[in-house]
């Protein structure tokens, strides 16, 4: 399966429909409050009414998609944690007691973790590509099924989360690449490097960049060469997911990196996505501006795994709330501006 | 009953906990994430364990008041809306109409709705003072009734909310006052003026704070003259919250002007708050500075009601369930950092 094969399986992705949008914004302006003043809340219901082709849109059917995989570049020091936390994880994601779990639970989003490759992770792409293009294909039909399967079982918000030690270094390579921007400015501490540490990460991206010779206008032989199996199933569940019209929660650094490639395969994927919050990872923001878009929340996180995708669901489900549920100026007796 | 007198009449407020703040420090760093990955997720755990004296701090028994009443100020035409529309509202609140009652729900939060001048509101604050001593002590105690009965009916997060047309015009008036920037800092649209509204609105509050001669000195005296029975109100139920070890979630511009009274009245009334959002109003940003405090979300919000603080409290239970429910390194057998 060559990459120009993968591309032209994708599904192909329509617009958000602008009817139900401008009912939506006509709608908003009838609601008992001043024109515009639940600021982004407004913007959130009219573009989900859009995406879902309904008059009152629905943010029940949560749910966060954990895809967990392991990196090869975590040979070269990387990270302060060993490579088998990643497995160990997943047994915590399947007894409830990571982070994921308690933040989806609050957010009434159930989580389903996949395995794209913990035991076999990626190669050590400071030596050689991460990824075969059977490897990468693999990976990316699996985030495409999970989309279709979330479709199927009622899911209307998907979050995208990732668990892999390693993965700040693959999304970082992935960043500079794409972006253009010099390793430095895209790398940060991940689990929590000191300077030194995070300098010498810097010089391994660097290095690795260097080998491979990437072009922006490649975003899949860049995923290829220095990404991740989770970012690839993120990449892939992330275009399913809107050719699906189902709307999709993008998490933090990892996660975005991941959409970005989905972005260069079909920029339309933008219009089904959400951007949950700005991570602390400096990389974050260089991926938002090359997205073009802004996240909801800025709460300091670092952790992934979709944290930040289950704490913006309440704010899509107050948005959705108050469009379906505020009364109007007519039904409510209250009189309009003067 | 003098305005020295209602002073002297608060309760104490004493500091949260530090042991418990230390004991729940130290949880975090145990729990299967990377320590500080959780960002304002963690402090506010921490926070909310010393503020209730609870090692497992909870988030449930939430709870908006919205005090409403009406503003003598609108006879200068200061608002796009008339008068007539808070008590329109009220109605609404009762009947679940409003945008406090859609969110509140979705934050699974009571919306608690007490009239403290809707019919005789203050009086115009352009030729007089707003409220008289027994007025304004009259809407503060009332305040301060709400904040202990929210704690005997098991309240653990309060929201500060608010309905009155022509209140953040005495906001404004009050910010001004209290930090001493001129009023076209801190005077913006409101529910909607036009540019030429909103200056004449400045004007309105510039002249009346050349007929009072407020100090920041006398916050009491900045509140009676004008302020308004909400703001009064909302002063009230913060300081009397704070002695009673609840937590309070303060809204936006309108709610932070009546927080910023308190704080004026008894600076450890900051430890048992959060700040729910940054409201567009500008003079929200320079109370928010004048506080020294950061707010958690920013999401162009302007309405009031207690909606930013109803969008908070969702934020403040993924903190809480982050830090009761995730398990430890140990518990779960996972690798700590090497």
């Amino acid at each position: 399966m060559s990459l120009v094969s993968l591309v032209s399986m994708l599904s192909p992705i329509e617009p958000p429909d602008e009817d139900f949008a401008k009912r939506a914004r006509a709608r908003q302006r009838e609601l008992t409050k001043p024109p515009g003043s639940l600021g982004k809340l407004e913007s959130i219901a009219i573009r989900l009414a859009a995406i879902q082709r309904q008059d009152r849109p629905t943010s029940f059917g949560r749910r966060v998609v954990v895809f967990a995989a392991n990196h090869g570049i975590t040979e070269e020091g990387v990270s302060p944690y060993p490579s088998e936390v990643t497995a160990q994880m997943m047994k915590n994601f399947a007894e409830g007691g990571a982070a994921i779990n308690a933040l989806a639970r609050e957010a009434q989003a159930d989580v389903v973790v996949v395995d794209v490759g913990v035991e076999r992770g990626t190669r050590n792409f400071a030596r050689e590509p991460a990824m075969t293009e059977e490897e990468m294909h693999g990976a990316f039909e699996r985030g495409r099924e999970e989309a279709r399967r979330a479709r199927a079982e009622g899911v209307v918000l998907l979050g995208l989360g990732e668990m892999g030690i390693g993965n700040t270094t693959a999304a970082s390579a992935v960043a500079a690449a794409l972006t253009g921007l010099p390793p430095s400015l895209v790398t940060g501490a991940g689990t929590g490097l000191d300077e030194a540490g995070r300098r010498h990460k810097c010089e391994v991206i660097e290095k690795a960049l260097g080998l491979h010779k990437l072009s922006p206008r490649e975003p899949l032989e860049v995923l290829r060469s220095v990404g991740g199996l989770e970012i690839a199933a993120l990449a892939g569940l992330s275009l399913e997911a809107a050719s699906q019209r189902l709307a999709v929660v993008v998490d933090g650094f990892i996660a975005s990196a991941a959409f970005a490639v989905a972005a260069k395969l079909d920029p339309g994927v933008k219009d089904y996505a959400f951007f949950s919050h700005l991570s602390t990872e400096p990389g974050h923001r260089a991926l938002l501006a090359f997205l073009g878009v802004e996240p909801l929340l800025d709460l300091g996180l670092r952790l992934g795994e979709g944290t930040g995708a289950a704490l913006a669901m309440p704010v899509l489900g107050a948005a959705v709330a108050a469009h379906n549920e505020i009364a109007t100026f007519k039904g409510a007796g209250v009189s309009d501006k003067t």
